[in-house]
């Protein structure tokens, strides 16, 4: 009978800071990071594999409150876990104690979500399917027991979401056979970083659109003649037929908002993202009201299923943008992907960041097969950013991404990426700026 | 010039587990804590104090938090700190690499808030002031200075604020009069814990009553008829003047708060505190539309100022309770106290917890000289655990908080108490549990 020995934690980060990859309005200098957690078995060579996302500072306490659920998780038994992966997330996110820090947001509840990820990850792997395949070949009954329906019920009852995934499972193979055949539409924030030129971001730009993309996002909010010049120039690299969305990651107050994005109604945004506070629902319906018929959207700061339900009830949003590494983990995105669903409301996975792109492709590809059953009116967030590192990185071909195919959740990390990037003491962080390579 | 030093930060846990002091039916065995914090200058004896509040197992990872402030605090010119609170807490804030664990909530916004509040408790000594008065003492222009105006000027522009308090200074002698001569009402949950036997509970409802309470809280939400017994006997203990409010700590999905408070609709309820996910304020929103008029509140878990503002723009709350610990230190309870103000929301500050009482007197205090000018339609929780370890502890009267003398805030701790409380290595921690004081 096999065991989970430990949780392993680094401390990974890359100094992203170093060439302005990833700013934007409000985070004019990330250093991508990682609390990157490896749940060990006492089986070797298997192990399941997660992390909560940072930008830099912080780390440090995101991998504190990893290791704090060690205690949770060392000397389960490896099947008690994997086959049941609804009560082992209830068990963690419902530790009285614990809940007290959040409850169900911030530090604790990322920390909450690498692990249920890895738990996750190491269920694929044991099962031998890429993790997309894993929920998609769960039965509606298997699929809607992974869901924790606490504060939902007045939206969604589990006999709601059984009769949605019912609905769906006639036609999964023919779904997954698509899939396979098409892969699944990818956008791209690469040439809008706000720390680029507009050289730069124009020749990226076309760059996208010459590889296949069919939407790119610019980084708006910091000064309303910039993002009309480079909503503009952006509009003549890319043509008329490809979408340009924008970001301004929370800049605005609600009158604000309002204010600068008459600015930029001539550009027919495919959405404006982020545009205030992610707590701020009644905001962001104001926002959509009154600058309608301009799509709006947020999601990737929302802490869990019970804001994204409001988002969703009060009409706030016209689509989202899911996390697989913010709100606790796999079980709580499935909940958002059939409220989502439900509310017809579409889903965009946002991606930027580091590993982001490889965890939550995992999600749109489940979602398309056996949920929503929808792929051709979204798309993936794509930054060519940090790949490199992961041992099944994510692959892009023609605008959209492949399918993965190996066993898991592709969280891992080359173990040397992990031993060069480990803050403070990996080389890359003893080495001079000048000479590391982000 | 002086200079501020360090942040000295502990784990301090109290072992209230083992009493069942504090039990309520999503919290059935907490262990009171507080990450503390020291902000100790370079003068000898001269010390801001401050602490987050937790329940026991990760309060480690809170004061790892705080940790990671140090670096934003040690060297700063102890002047430029004390004379610009609102600058120190926007730069705590807006760091944006921290900001991603949140923004702004759970354990790093409750670790900024600790540190903040140190500043504040700091400058009030340097003044001579107890906080409340120090805060009070403020003109108009230097209250607003200190608050962070962001994702609220649709709700609260700077302006209106300047002009609510304006209209406020006139009369804040007279209140302060007032206040040192009367008090200000509290009510107590010291009765109500449900760990507490029947019989235990009536003890303390009719002492609380003798001792001149108004009001008393009971938790309930583990089952129904229970809730209905005790709220019986509580009314058969403190006879038909004393107001009785329930808790039932997030324990409802909005269906289950609708039917389960049919049942408790006799008892004419002072207010039914937290029905549901604080999250929720949709859902706050349906639950009071459905049971009015019984008084809906919730609070103590709102994260920041942006949910605040949405649980008054909805309608979804008779009252809120405030907490000094949870939110962004001082500054961003002025901002709540003033929005509170603006919408006609009554405060009841929750003070369940260790030092929680201490600090929110002064917040409470503060908002009827200054800002709302209300004290007798509202009450300070008081829960009679663990003052003995404060050095200014709070003193009760009559059933009301006298106003503290002291200069600060009243957050700091003995050093006796905090060695001997430490975790995992105080002696009360290393002694067997039946041997070892709650």
């Amino acid at each position: 009978m096999s065991k989970i020995a430990a949780l392993d934690t680094y401390d990974v980060r890359f100094p992203t800071s170093r060439q302005l990859d990833g700013s934007d309005a409000m985070n004019p200098d990330p250093d991508y990071s990682a609390a990157y957690v490896v749940m060990r078995t006492d089986q070797p060579g298997l192990a399941g594999y997660g992390l909560a996302f940072t930008i830099g500072r912080g780390n440090d306490v995101q991998k504190a409150a990893i290791d704090t659920l060690n205690d949770h998780v060392a000397g389960l038994d490896l099947d008690e876990v994997i086959d049941d992966l609804g009560g082992f997330a209830k068990r963690l996110v419902g530790d009285s104690q614990l809940r007290w820090l959040g409850p169900e947001k911030g530090v604790m509840h990322m920390a909450i979500g690498a692990v249920i990820n890895a738990a996750w990850d190491l269920a694929a792997r044991v099962a031998g399917k890429p993790l997309w395949r894993f929920i998609a070949d769960m039965s509606p009954e298997q699929l809607v027991a992974t869901i924790d329906f606490r504060y939902l019920t007045d939206a969604l009852t589990p006999d709601e979401a059984l009769t949605m995934l019912h609905t769906a499972a006639p036609t999964k193979l023919r779904r997954t056979s698509q899939l396979l055949a098409e892969g699944y539409p990818a956008y791209t924030t690469s040439p809008g970083w706000l720390g680029y030129s507009d050289e730069k971001m124009q020749r990226l730009a076309r760059e996208a659109v010459a590889e296949g993309f069919r939407t790119i996002k610019l980084k708006v909010g910091m000064n309303v003649e910039d993002d009309v010049r480079r909503c503009r120039l952006a509009r003549a690299a890319v043509g008329p037929s490809v979408a340009i969305a924008v970001d301004a990651n929370q800049r605005w107050d609600v009158p604000d908002a309002i204010r600068w994005l008459r600015h930029l109604k001539d550009f027919q945004l495919a959405w404006v993202e982020e545009p205030t506070s992610p707590d701020d629902i009644l905001g962001h319906a104001a926002i959509r009201r009154a600058v309608a018929p301009v799509p709006i959207s947020t999601g990737e700061h929302t802490h869990n299923r019970v804001m994204f339900k409001q988002l969703f009830q009060a009409g706030a949003v016209d689509l989202v943008q899911i996390d697989a590494a913010r709100v606790g983990g796999v079980n709580e995105n499935l909940a958002i992907l059939l409220l989502a669903a439900k509310y017809g409301v579409r889903v965009f996975p946002h991606a930027g960041g580091v590993g982001l792109c490889e965890l939550v492709q995992h999600l749109a590809m489940a979602d398309f097969v056996a949920i929503s059953g929808k792929k051709d009116d979204r798309a993936i967030e794509f930054v060519d950013h940090l790949h490199e590192h992961f041992t099944d990185p994510v692959v892009i071909s023609g605008g959209t991404y492949v399918a993965p195919s190996a066993p898991g959740f592709s969280a891992q990390m080359h173990q040397d990426s992990v031993e060069r990037y480990r803050y403070p003491d990996g080389p890359v962080w003893r080495e001079p700026a000048d000479t590391a390579k982000a």
